[in-house]
């Protein structure tokens, strides 16, 4: 059966086109103006941007922290994610039990997924020790196609700077990429204990705890590994500060390659003003922290720059009633997290493109292409030129709206955005050709969602 | 009639597809994969790469430049131009009579190639002189399609830093870019003028007398000038040294906009080695002239980071037996000038995409997509997307050629890169959906190029 | 006759020393720890600052600019430098007939001062026009003790870039530090000359026709141009903003040498609001013109860093009353300049020691020894090391003071920086061992100065 | 009594004066031209350099590694010193028994020098683990004279990140200066044990298992972790390459402050060639090892700029016929240290002013008044000015040398620099006015060395 979206304005990475995209076998059959409506369901987007279906490379759906589980499943996270305009998301595990084999958190997410997922989905691996046995299954489960491991340089569960070394061999080895979470380990640890010695607990001083040097410091150390591991691959997830970025494009300037940054939509346009009040200021206890108005500042001009090259969500929800009360009186004990894989796509669009700090085709690099790119779903996903999956996004930018609990579909009881008003708005999203997302509702299937086998990441030599 | 280009490598600016491309009316209809056959002329382009025809905006076809004419007119020009895979030109018109109206040289222009010209063709216009006419002269002309300027701060028919400052003022409100040629006047003229008093007459004295601070100097003010009159948008031409992009990267780090780059072949390719034979070295008599090994290897980095926008050829022959000779002895009797149109493509194609210095995509946003958007051109010319017009150019990479002059089309009896070895030939060349060369043989007929009314350009504010 | 000042915070480069100073034959003779007093006459220095006397490199004593003649001749002026503890000027001369020798003008300015000059004094030549004389002339005054020739990049004198560049050349040669006036002569006339078209003739419209641009530009093109020339040496005289230092820095950064940079009490302590009241606003039209809060700072620190390595007045005084007068109405027609050379000790001893923006070391540095070595003076003047001239200024930290005309020795009618609170006094100025202020009051002889000769600078290759 | 050094040409830190010293009780008690010689012994130096005594921050007498003990001891090591033109040292301390107390080492030393020493000498502290009583042991030995304590990065005893961010932040509030020994040990660690199972154990492989990343990473996080204490006081020492270099010229750039950095004669010399050889290499398996000509070359150019301040020597000498042989057939055995104490004065004056690669002042800056200056001996040491030890060094520049064991004084049978010929000789060392070294002969006494109580560095804010 065919469809064609017609008359939208197509966004590809160079060019806004007004144009028709033809659907056939849940593909992208042909773009073309005026395509032939013979036999072909009609979807008039007259007046809509079209878009890829967005995708997020960096969600924590159903994450066990120890102290509690992210409240998002894969079923009611992937809804929320579909409803937010994404079609695909690439999940970062949680740690498992000490010293196990790589494969056993990926089996378990499985179980966690499959099934459940209305998007498409793939896993990034994680790494919590190094021995030849990881650095084998490294390989092995590359060729499965988890081609991605993160390695976290704070927690509990975080690698030295000689298994770090090693892993960034065996990536470059590889063509693997490496997602890294730079904060400085010990001047956190160090400055949560002198906070809370000195009775200092509110939200305040959890951003106080991670000063931006902690980022910039972590930032530099693994620029450094991989540049002495031969320009190993290396992903920077949520940057959150000028300083970090600062390391970033001066390891650029000096010449070394395979770096690839993301930042996150509560790094672009919260700030550290947020922890002022003792209760509010629990929702946005995250790692690393919001920071201020010229790190916000700093990071757009980076995503229009391309220093930035992907806007992921770091979405990982705890309710505000309960789990996060566990950090009342005590900011250490919070779990750290926010939910946002909803509002990624439309608070975006209307801060960004929307107040011209990106163009709507810059968008797409982020938020799709890239991200695509990165982690090796390109050109399956992330486009919509022929061939690619028929994952399609409809907005209309001429609405308005206002981010509201009442309109998201996670299970989340708060909005990390709670009352911005909105430009532009989602009107239909589109998966593997059929229409799962339409005024805001749901019109999919539980489980229709396929794991994706990722190939190599097209950001690296 | 519909002609299918079938099953080739379509370059897109982001992504190298197999798919095909459908043509109607001389227009790209619609590209997918496998498109309905029905009623079309068929075209295999299997194995080939599939291009959107290339643009030339720097061309100087029947150039007088006083001493001499460049000796291609618009028909052997363009016909040159199309078996070398461009398909649009913009031509640089040469200077006019002392004090003349800017309309007096493009009706000129028009004389010299409407009905000869084989490609689309628009015009730069030329300023040497500035009062209130000429400036009022640019508001008519830029509503007309000449929509670009060019200032020579070199030459005798230079103009000053009041009249610049007056012209990029008037530039920014009107949205218009200003081509500028930036050599330091007064220190290249001393130069010159001392060699030459002190016998030292050989080509060898030719870069000497133009050393890389010359052009660095230019830069520099031109691009002050620029930012004192609001970040008037500028387009550095044939950039040929490091220094001078040094410059270049200054003002940009400093926030500084509306800048684009041009660099050409020759300054990737060549060096001022070859002005060590006396006799030799008359064939590369242009200015700026060749540098040395460091600038080409800058200049690569910089086209493929992003610094450098447009590859374009500055094209401008005399022939080597009798207008050359002219500098037998004497350097500065040479006209100053090279042919370059039809190497461009073959030549980059092998030096840039084959030896990885470039990947196609980035070769098609030099040489096709950057300058069309450049000038405003885009997206009637530079891409394949559909509604373009369907310039399309066939290149087996498989294939190999010697560049040398009897395989050439132009009326020169020189090849600048003589005896060069390319990987890479052009098949087919198409203008709007005609098939204009095969196999190295010009099919289209004289005059069947269209005058091209310019818009604004795409890569300024 | 044997003087010991004793028991002084003596001032050296790197150290702060209390020690005693042995002065014999118009000498420092010994510097020591208890110096053995017999036969000498002991000038009690405890608690006060002993500093070098300081040298102004950048006066206009008696200039003639045509509308206007600097109202200070080299009797009073060089009192007024000695009571503001400037024991030794190096003038700048003004311009002599059109096509005049190099020496016209300093046979001149002897006339003008010898047998006037109450300290010893210097000449920089000027440079109104270049030819093969005054090429040669430039060597044979160079070892007449004429070691540097003035440059203007704006003025009616003016010279072209072909002009500048053979001077930079001949200078290279020589070893000769050419002084540069930069500002961007076209943007500075088309601006001045339509502002004045629109009507917009007050003050506030003198820095609008300089802006900060006008300086960058030209001072980029005078490094080029000195590049070009092998790093000849130049001197940036009265640098006046951020741009223009940025410009330096990447010239240095570069590998360039031989650059020296100067700046002025006027660019670091006061800004363009002066120009807000048409009537006061005449008091300060100088060019270049004063700027914002932001220059002040990056001066201060480039002082402070040694980016900038003189403070100079560029002393030229007009009278309010009636010199200023011809500007009102008419900013351009106002003589440019602005009194000085009494107030830029005390003023910077108390704005920059005082308030922790240099060290006191840093202030010999920038206001005796550097200028001395920028024009071969140094060890004669500038120092306090034995054997160098017995020029020493005594300052009180611990007095205050108010700058106001009343209290000041030239022959102007205002004071530049009338009102303004310091800290510390000048309590003694000896200029060869003779005391020739005390308390304020000049002690000394007309015409005691001596003609200096100067070598070649220390401050380059 | 009295003693003249006459007529030689004392160099200043910003002049080079022909004058004379006059000494009296071990102290300069004046400078001056033809000093009265009345009742005084006249040393002639007409013809010599001048020079404050040598000061050495950086050596290791009587070292204990563990698996050897450097083999100067306090006696031995400063008579080589001394006749090495040094007339300070500053020991860094061995690391004692695991958690012994701060105070417990400084014992052990002053047994080891006192009465032996026969120059001044001062200690650096070693911090080998953090707790509340390190921290407020700091602040007593600070007042005691133990104004720095240095931190590990690499080795057994070395700090983690959080113990080094409690130490800055306690040497902020005291006005400390921290030596940091900038290595990564988790990448250097990994490597050594990585070729050492690989059998790649010959000196060669020594640097490879230290790259140059891991001294820039380890200074990159040094200054990060400094920069979040406060911009607290560090000191790099041994800085041995150009991406270490530039991760503090980043540093600086960005506003931060209180950075001292240190590099060693061998550093601006030797290169990793030296390692070619199996057995001649282990002379020089230092830790960090020998660089490339590059490096030798930026750090040069540092020290002339002003970026390095520092040259001291790591002196660190164990015999080649035993010691040393402990590393043959496994360079990870070998002992890390070579001798220089004795070389550096005599090497740099050489390679470093006669090849005017620096100045003679620079030298003095380098060499003898910064080193005081950052550990908080000056004026007491690094000058000549008046009230400063008599610590004097008369080199003469026109003498020839070799450097060869044979003429050495220390107890190592091997010269790090055999057969180099240099230019200048020292002749005569001067301690407390006493001469102690005339023609490379020690003419001193045992125990004549004063222990030096330090105060704070000058070179901090």
């Amino acid at each position: 059966m065919k469809k064609i979206i017609a008359n939208g304005i197509v966004v590809f990475p160079d060019e806004t086109l007004p144009c028709d995209l033809l659907i056939e076998n849940g593909k992208i059959a042909a773009i073309g103006k005026d395509l032939c409506r013979d036999g072909a369901e009609v979807i008039d987007a007259a007046g809509k941007c079209v878009l890829p279906g967005a995708v997020d490379v960096h969600t924590h759906m159903d994450l066990d922290v120890g102290i509690a589980r992210a409240v998002n499943n894969f079923y009611d996270g992937t809804v929320a994610a579909a409803c937010g305009g994404t079609t695909t998301i690439v999940d970062h595990l949680a740690f498992g039990p000490k010293g196990c084999a790589l494969r056993h958190q990926i089996d378990e997410y499985h179980q966690l997924a499959d099934g459940k997922a209305v998007i498409d989905y793939g896993f990034h691996g994680v790494l919590q020790h190094v021995d030849e046995q990881v650095l084998a299954d490294m390989g092995t489960l590359f060729h499965e196609g988890y081609t991605s491991f993160k390695v976290y340089m704070t927690y509990d569960n975080k690698l030295n700077d000689a298994e770090i070394f090693q892993v960034l061999k065996r990536a470059k080895e590889l063509g693997m990429v490496i997602p890294v979470h730079a904060e400085n380990d010990g001047v956190v640890n160090y400055l949560r204990a002198w906070y809370k010695a000195q009775g200092l607990c509110t939200p305040a001083y959890h951003p106080k705890s991670r000063p931006d040097g902690t980022e910039a410091e972590a930032v530099s150390r693994i620029l450094h590994l991989a540049a002495m591991a031969g320009d190993a691959p290396v992903y920077i997830v949520h940057l959150s500060t000028r300083k970090g970025l600062k390391e970033i494009q001066k390891a650029r300037a000096g010449g070394q390659k395979n770096i690839i940054v993301e930042t996150c939509p509560q790094y672009l346009t919260l700030t550290d003003e947020k922890y002022q009040d003792e209760q509010e200021g629990l929702k946005y206890i995250m790692s690393p922290p919001l920071r201020k108005k010229e790190d916000n500042e700093a990071l757009w001009k980076a995503t229009a720059d391309g220093d930035i090259q992907v806007i992921a969500t770091d979405h990982c929800p705890f309710t505000f009633k309960t789990q996060k009360q566990r950090g009342a009186g005590d900011f250490t004990a919070c779990p750290n997290g926010a939910p946002g894989v909803e509002e990624r796509v439309p608070l975006l669009f209307s801060e960004g493109v929307l107040k011209n700090r990106i163009s709507v085709n810059k968008f797409v690099e982020l938020l799709c292409e890239n991200p695509a790119k990165a982690y090796g779903l390109y050109p399956q996903k992330g486009t919509l030129l022929p061939g690619s999956d028929a994952d399609v996004l409809l907005i209309d930018p001429a609405k308005e709206r206002t981010l509201t609990i009442g309109d998201l579909h996670g299970a989340c009881d708060y909005c990390t955005y709670e009352g911005m008003k909105l430009q532009g708005n989602i009107e239909m999203v589109f998966s593997h050709g059929d229409l799962i997302v339409k005024d805001n509702r749901f019109l999919g299937k539980k489980g229709a969602g396929r794991f994706l086998k990722r190939g190599k990441s097209l950001l690296i030599d």
